[in-house]
């Protein structure tokens, strides 16, 4: 699971949603391993973006601040320069999707197919990596889950971020161009956005928890299985550097499932705090996957990549994270 | 396959795409079955639709003129007051959709979901049915096609369909919204565009073999089956007024399947015609689904559609109403 670090030496790396969750930690690592880093992103407010998360490396990249449903001239020249181009923005909430399913399509699809546009007629030979969702095979008709179960989603954020992982494949088969979806599971992690439950659940109880507020538990019965940020990240870069990734498909997913009671019961035992389970409301059922874990093996057999960070340790990290600069990620941007 | 004349008699119709090939043959049956009809047609140059398409019936409908992807303050309102809603706008061409992928997204993906967001907005009772297309499919993994075969589309315009046709379903069981969606095969008959090859083939033998020029075969082996235009109104009305149509997904096809080269044999004998075979070009032999022709039983067991215009007949009509208007088919809409 290693890659060479001249990988990325000197190499120019494009971060679309830069400033989110994941595309920030991605920001810093490949700051670590030597990439001149550009960011796009939109900094829309009920998104993950918030410039706070870039602050260790943010006199050592570049910015930029549009939205790339709306066209931009230099957008051209940006992509042009690129080796890799990690497609990471998007409006990931399954409730705001189905509330304003018009920004969604906007910002899962017509985004992405901006950014595959170009790329095939700019830069074709960039690497590129494309973030989806479980949230593509809808509710599991098996578990684990693996990339061949059906593609069935049952809200219009997964409808359009299965369009998307469309629009990936047939960019690879029709031009060629050098592409990998990853298909995420629960990420979590430093950076996270925690000011709401817009991104995750979690990052909600985390706020809660360090507000010293009852963490809500919707049933608590759903199972899930959960990444941190540094193993999302390896993938990325595995993906992003491994020829057999190119044309792919891969599942992440977690040695540990837990239902979402246990998982607020584990973050009590890191951090005091109070469970309150409810029920779950009937307009969010309706959306809902259920029990839900991910088959890896493909990534894994593919690319050696494994989860390594075990989840108390994970959230450990997380929590102590948010303790210390709580008060930039629930303020208003 | 009979359905009740009262069923249309002085309701409110909306069609879209209304002046388009499908979208006025079905304005005037129903324009002959009482219907009050609305029609929204962005009038489209590439598209299909042209005034002269309703000429027979243009003093007894209300004709919108706009674009749906663009927002329109008195939509909610056009919305508001129908019975039924016919869904036929979209841009249907292959290879316009891979040239400007970004247009067919707006057409067939941000319409729609205007479209749907608005019903059941303002209007969660209207019957709707939305045409998709064989293109979801993809290449057929096996032949005939029932509507079971994997959704595996292979240009832009067979992913967007797709996606249109997840909307309408995902409507259909969240919101309840009474939709049925129809699978249609090539589709011919008097008002489709003969002008350019942008709408079908067919459409571009037609104007060459009435300006007395060779019709062009690319390979010609390929299967295919067709449907006269009056088979498929039969269709979309059976499809808006049975219960048993609602939240289902129907094939049309025909009993008689043809290969190309054989389709353009039978014109030459309807009309004075040479036959010119051509090798397939290879930037569009990428997105050529091979042979093609459909399993039509569930539409026909569910609602007793069978196909009636044989293919001779419906290419001889086909050419004689060209031959009468064909001015107002070649000129720029």
């Amino acid at each position: 699971m290693e890659f060479k670090l001249n990988h990325f030496k000197n190499k120019h790396v494009l971060i679309t949603g830069g400033l989110g969750f994941i595309g920030s930690n991605l920001a810093i690592r490949l700051h670590e391993l030597g990439a001149k880093i550009e960011i796009i992103d939109a900094l829309i407010p009920s998104h993950g973006g918030t410039l706070f998360n870039i602050n260790p490396i943010e006199d050592y990249l570049t910015i930029h601040t549009f939205n790339l449903s709306e066209f931009q001239c230099d957008f051209q020249e940006i992509i042009s320069k690129q080796d890799f181009i990690f497609n990471l923005a998007g409006q990931s909430n399954h409730w705001d999707s189905m509330e304003d399913p018009l920004s969604d399509l906007e910002h899962n699809c017509m985004v992405n197919l901006r950014v595959l546009e170009h790329t095939r007629r700019y830069n074709p030979k960039a690497r590129i990596v494309f973030t989806s969702t479980r949230q593509v095979y809808g509710r599991p008709v098996t578990l684990p889950v693996n990339e061949s179960h059906p593609v069935n989603p049952i809200d219009i954020n997964g409808i359009h971020k299965a369009t998307a992982e469309q629009y990936i494949s047939l960019y690879n088969s029709i031009y060629g161009l050098k592409s990998t979806t990853l298909r995420l599971t629960n990420t979590y992690g430093p950076r996270m956005r925690i000011k709401d439950a817009n991104q995750t659940f979690l990052g909600y109880w985390i706020r809660s928890v360090l507000e010293k507020k009852e963490m809500c538990v919707w049933d608590g019965s759903q199972l899930r299985d959960l990444n941190y940020i540094d193993d999302v990240i390896d993938a990325l870069l595995l993906c992003a550097t491994q020829d057999k990734a190119i044309g792919k498909v891969y599942n992440l997913g977690s040695h540990e499932n837990t239902n979402l009671k246990a998982l607020a019961t584990l973050i009590s035992t890191i951090y005091p705090a109070s469970i309150k389970i409810m029920d779950f409301p009937a307009n969010r059922k309706v959306i809902d996957i259920g029990d839900y874990y991910s088959d890896f093996k493909l990534i894994n057999s593919d690319l050696t990549w494994t989860p390594k960070v075990e989840l108390k340790e994970g959230l450990t990290k997380t929590i102590l994270y948010f303790k210390q600069y709580f008060e930039h990620y629930i303020e208003t941007t």
